[in-house]
């Protein structure tokens, strides 16, 4: 039994719709001066201090108590799109982009993607091992407890395998909760630039056969954009994919206006990711599929890019929309989803409301997974997180300073920075 | 004695004009696998770990040993603009800034500054005393050991003096270094709006004469903008500060272009701040003048803002550039120069070493303190903080991070991460 108490906020997005869209996102049922009760893996009951039920749970729990804190407590971030999986740094481009490169001229000279697989091939499934641990504690230290982890820098069967079982082993040991989804379909691999239809043929006949079979994935994601994957070749991959029942998420729209977005819709995927360039006509067919809109803010920042997704649009026409960091090493090497809300409020007109709702109970219903997670009410599973604020809205308003003093997963207490001297 | 060895790469930023101007912002003297050593406040000696001359230091020295972690050492931060003492939050307004309001629309409905200084109006020195100390924390735990602290939110004799004697308090105190500036002409008070030659009579005949008698400020400060104070009354007021021995800044050029530049640049003052909206003309008169412009790309960023400072043409022209924070409640709340590092590389091109001189020797040199800090050289006070990252273009590059895990200022430990479990 855990007991938290006398929390400024207690921010439960509780007994909504799921996903939330348009003015639903701003409704994130605050308890003021709230206390959750945690038993076991659950959240046991959930209200304001004054109503603590402790009578009926006993004075022998553990506590945290917020008095003269200011803590606020949030779901646990859920972090519905990133890269973890890599080898070694691509700083160089950093600074091949401050001098002015662009990343596709950067990609296009055999940077880029390219780059990482390369590296990741020479590298070993223990040293990816040892890297991945410490990047999953930087989530978690971050205030996320949840993320969707993507393969995609491997781009051949043994070493997408390779990033899909390290994925496996690091879901097995570390408090932080992984999604795994097959990314085979990143970028055409260098051998096979001269022959993308024998990659795309090996990755529909081969590998997502291969990776269904297995067990290693819940999503495929294809990069369906120019200079990556065409709508053709994606539509054969999303077909593969559905057929051997793997969830499908797509990379859509974000370096020039392509048809992902509709090809993610006429699929019906959980999620369409980026959509820098989507169009009116895009987000109509978005709404009717029921496709949430993953933003990656983060990245267009981080590219110096000036064109951001219309997130303002894409909630006025009740397309559920999530934030996540697209943490990679190429185009955004961060895993701090509150920078991530920073970054939505002032650079696509989010508010701090509406940035919390896409972090956590939408992000967690991109991935399936929001019956368990996202929000704070009685039944769900305790993935919860203080945070040293007064108020909720400081979290984007303070910017860059992880605000995040407590991560509970699981119901278990996994980062506890209070109980320092 | 402490020692520093083993450390990945020794940024010195060593033997090199100052302040560093044009392509002199790029020599950073970086020394791998380097050691530093400290006795009493001072750097003794800096070269490659393999030549360390502990023979003549003995052996029973402190010390700090990078085997293994990955640390690079820079000089401390230097922050050359910062507004840290104030009461209360202005969340309120970054939520409406979210939804659509400008900062000059709420500043006009008696938000802004106006805000700012009622509040402090009414905030004891004992609760602006124990708020500081927390912001105060904060720069050092990011990595910055010395600041510029501006007053600016009193807007009376009384308030002012309040606020400058907060900020002596805390320097007393604190491990962080402080410079302080008189701001007293941040903004019109409300009860001199109709009267505000009053005022600036006010601030010439009165404020400006008590500060630099009672030795409250080293500078004075002048907000010469559309609706702050005009070209005229800048004039006025730094001609004053001038003959009463203080040296001079100016929040110059942010809103629009008016002229703050070229005054700045006809006073000879230290350092013109924000400069979004300079031309070539005041480019070329701030060079003329050796005035360094401190850029603050997280407030345009904040703001939501796509006009940034021209940072390449500064630099181009040989202007010495300096990056600082801006902290402030209202149009930029963070106390981590790291991430005003990947702003500025990302939004403004510059390169990461020309970041890392900005926010050291730079921001030193406009602070008039460039022969004591900014560099890691011999003779040189020891303010040196360690980033637990392999390459110093990290800190941009891995952004969101707070990378610092140990601050020395004065040659002692203020901060030690690696110590913990």
């Amino acid at each position: 039994m855990l007991v938290l108490k006398n929390i400024a906020q207690v921010v439960t997005l509780g007994v909504g719709p799921v996903p939330r869209c348009g003015t639903e996102m701003e409704e994130l049922g605050i308890i003021p001066d709230g206390a959750v009760l945690i038993r076991g893996q659950r959240i046991a009951w959930v209200g304001p201090s004054s109503d603590l039920p402790l009578h009926q749970y006993g004075s022998n729990a553990g506590t945290i108590d917020g008095t003269g804190l200011e803590l606020v407590a949030l779901p646990g971030f859920v972090d519905s799109h990133t890269h973890p999986i890599f080898a070694g740094s691509r700083v160089d481009e950093y600074e091949m982009r401050c001098r002015g490169k662009s990343y596709q001229e950067i990609s296009a000279a055999g940077g880029g993607i390219r780059a990482s697989v390369r590296q990741l091939r020479q590298t070993s499934f223990g040293q990816l091992v040892r890297h991945g641990e410490k990047v999953f504690r930087q989530f978690l230290r971050h205030g996320t407890t949840t993320i969707e982890a993507k393969s995609g820098y491997g781009l051949s069967m043994e070493d997408e395998l390779k990033i899909l079982r390290v994925i496996e082993r690091l879901r097995s040991r570390s408090r932080l909760e992984v999604v795994p989804t097959f990314l085979g379909a990143h970028a055409v691999p260098d051998e096979f630039r001269d022959s993308r239809h024998v990659y795309v043929e090996k990755l529909v006949k081969e590998m997502i056969p291969r990776v269904a079979r297995e067990g290693l994935a819940r999503f495929c994601d294809v990069f369906c954009d120019t200079g990556y994957f065409t709508v053709e070749e994606a539509r054969t991959i999303l077909t593969a994919a559905r057929d051997h029942g793997l969830g499908l998420r797509i990379h859509a729209e974000e370096l020039r206006h392509g048809g992902g977005a509709r090809l993610a819709a006429e699929f019906g995927a959980r999620s369409a990711d980026h959509l820098e360039w989507v169009d009116d006509g895009d987000i109509a067919a978005l709404r009717r599929a029921g496709t949430v809109a993953t933003l990656l803010p983060g990245t267009a920042f981080n590219l110096g890019l000036t064109r951001y997704p219309p997130a303002r649009a894409l909630i006025e026409a009740r397309v559920p929309v999530a934030l996540a960091t697209d943490f990679n090493p190429g185009s955004c090497f961060t895993p701090n989803l509150q920078l991530i809300l920073s970054i939505a409020c002032s650079q696509m007109s989010m508010t701090p409301a509406e940035a919390v709702t896409a972090a956590t109970i939408n992000g967690a219903y991109s991935l399936g997974l929001a019956e368990r997670l996202g929000s704070i009410e009685r039944g769900k599973q305790a993935d919860i997180v203080l945070m040293s604020i007064p108020d909720y809205r400081e979290i984007p308003y303070r910017l860059g300073v992880n605000h995040c003093v407590v991560a509970i997963k699981r119901g278990r207490v996994v980062l506890n920075l209070l109980e320092r001297p």
